[in-house]
């Protein structure tokens, strides 16, 4: 195990009928700025659960923010937040909800010439809006971490922050908020929390086995739970252990101690931004390739997880490693995910342009970081 | 799984070389009580190492913190933390000094008339004296928590509270101040580790796969670690797990939104309290025997248990059941660790009083709350 720094203050309030707390977990003299994204939670009954909660509040409200939430969206919510003076932001939806308060919180308070050094230069947040969440969709792990990710259309850019500043205060979990979520969304968010977990997993062996259980626990629940969801929507227990494991694949915990890849999200975050490819959908194709291309140097984590996860019995690490690739594919495809760049109708060569993005960023991504742009290009190949 | 809400923020600075960290982690304005045990720092080097990293900061010492933290000891750091007036208390030690450090800086904040309460009246906290820990034996949990445990010999009592006041705010776990330890510490800090990760698992089924797969890794790991440690007590690699291992099993996460049961340790704090047996191997004389009463309730963890964390193969549950006890007995034995009332010289007749403490206090143990007197009683006999 390598050394380690761990700390997460968030306070999780999990279960169903938990938004009620929400008048528990904010102080009355707060002036907030309730923000969401399209509307949704005004059909499914959220918004009016959150309205109710807030009674005698100051709110101010901030909606449209979009999937891959962009930069110029979260601007024009930073004007409000000083104009009005706000001084707690209350994130409802999912992710990227999440991530764009996460950065109206940081950008409010940036004293830099531009906010947008904070995606670019690593520009050092130094305070922030308080901020909390009420989740409703299970996915990226944001409502227990200090991670955002932000858009840029006009130059085709999707990055990523982190400061302790924009940990939320914060998250409440209600599985029953889920329940109205399109298929294609819950299917997205179980894929992009397997993936989270693999990023932290699939690497090499530092002897961590408490990681790696945590890791592995999660999985499973993931594929079991995952298949469940799609034909039983309305199963509570499927939904709330959904939504414990994807915030424990993200919280940092199971990647503590140990070496750490993210290649297929850098590469991903390049498809979304070009294409516009649900996020969960380019991990789905690229992170198998990234496999097959880094497979010696994963092949030992490889040959764990397809006996410890998939429970394979063959003795012959080639043939577990292959039937694991094989089985995450299918479990992919059985949530109706695409899993190669021909089921979103793309070539290798219209990735081309992610290529020259991350090598004019000279990025070495991997554990290992040996995946430079010219790797990336044969990942694309072995994901055709 | 059930609902429930969670925060932790105990920063964990983990792995060797990294006690020189307490420098950056307090800042230099504070007055620090340096407390700690019977001495033997002084002969490792951890408090060479300590008081080196503590340089240029106003410390004040409190030596002789006993093993079953004593009441009265505790009092008399009251009055030092009063008279020095100490902004930030640090233990260095294992679970018993934490524990008291815990008491003491809650004591010295606390308004009633008499602190025993905090103990026997439940009474509230409202603040503490900050704290810290540099741990040396991995084994309470108590470096990621808000319990601890106090005994009072002249009553025969020892007594736990819980309170968020008297959180660390950072515990430093280096696995190479484990080194040093007797054999029979290591052994008590694995048992008791594993115990706790039981309390919180080995009840009744509320579907709660993420918490249960967290469980059985850490039960795994400990079985794993624990026996090489023995062996091969300067293997960095083992030490380190065992530490981060124990750390997971009382931090509270594997126990939220599932029942805890926690009647291993209700009985065994009274065995400690009259007969000053080790903490752990109360709770290894005492948790066979709660299985055995208890088999019919928790059958289906039980059979779950061996098959998962003991690879049991048989199809029957009740072989299984029979197969995960004893193989959990014989762990335990592997370890030297007692596993009957005989192996400690004590007979079901010699533990009446702590039936009567029990009886006394109304007391209804377990996760269903239905361990009274009465089934103690038939549970010592069990454990003859």
């Amino acid at each position: 195990m390598q050394n380690f720094e761990y700390r997460n203050p968030v306070k999780i309030v999990f279960g169903k009928g938990t938004i009620g707390k929400l008048s528990d977990l904010i102080t009355k003299d707060k002036k907030i700025l309730l923000a969401y994204g399209g509307g949704s939670i005004k059909k499914n009954g959220v918004y009016d659960q959150v309205v109710k909660a807030l009674k005698g509040y100051s709110v101010v409200e901030f909606a449209g923010i979009e999937p891959n939430p962009q930069y110029d969206t979260c601007m024009r919510a930073v004007k409000v937040v000083k104009d009005e003076k706000i001084d707690f932001i209350l994130s409802v939806g999912g992710g990227s909800v999440l991530d764009a308060v996460k950065f109206i919180a940081a950008a409010a308070k940036f004293e830099g010439p531009e906010s947008w050094d904070i995606l670019t230069k690593n520009a050092k947040i130094k305070s922030a809006v308080p901020l909390g969440c009420v989740l409703t969709l299970p996915a990226t792990g944001s409502e227990m971490n200090t991670n955002a990710v932000i858009s840029r259309s006009k130059t085709g850019e999707k990055l990523a922050f982190s400061s302790e500043q924009v940990s939320p205060v914060f998250s409440i979990l209600d599985p029953e908020t889920t329940y109205s979520l399109p298929e294609s969304q819950v299917a997205n968010g179980v894929v992009d929390a397997f993936v989270h977990v693999m990023e932290q997993y699939m690497t090499y062996d530092v002897n961590s086995p408490v990681q790696d259980r945590f890791a592995e626990g999660i999985l499973k629940t993931l594929i079991e739970e995952g298949q469940k969801v799609m034909t039983d929507p309305k199963n509570y227990e499927v939904r709330a252990n959904i939504m414990w494991a994807a915030t424990m694949a993200l919280n940092g915990l199971i990647g503590q101690g140990v070496p750490q890849d993210w290649a297929t999200h850098m590469i991903g975050h390049e498809l979304t931004a070009l294409y516009n490819i649900d996020h969960a959908r380019t991990l789905a194709i690229i992170m198998p390739a990234v496999w097959k291309h880094q497979r010696q140097q994963k092949g030992a984590k490889l040959a764990q997880y397809a006996r410890r996860v998939w429970d394979v019995q063959t003795s012959d690490d080639n043939k577990a490693i292959d039937a694991a690739i094989q089985k995450t594919i299918d479990f992919f495809r059985g949530l109706d995910i695409p899993t190669t760049l021909g089921d979103v109708d793309l070539t290798p060569e219209d990735c081309k342009k992610a290529v020259e993005q991350l090598r004019n960023r000279g990025s070495k991504l991997g554990e290992r970081g040996i995946i430079t742009a010219k790797q990336v290009e044969e990942i694309f190949s072995l994901a055709a």
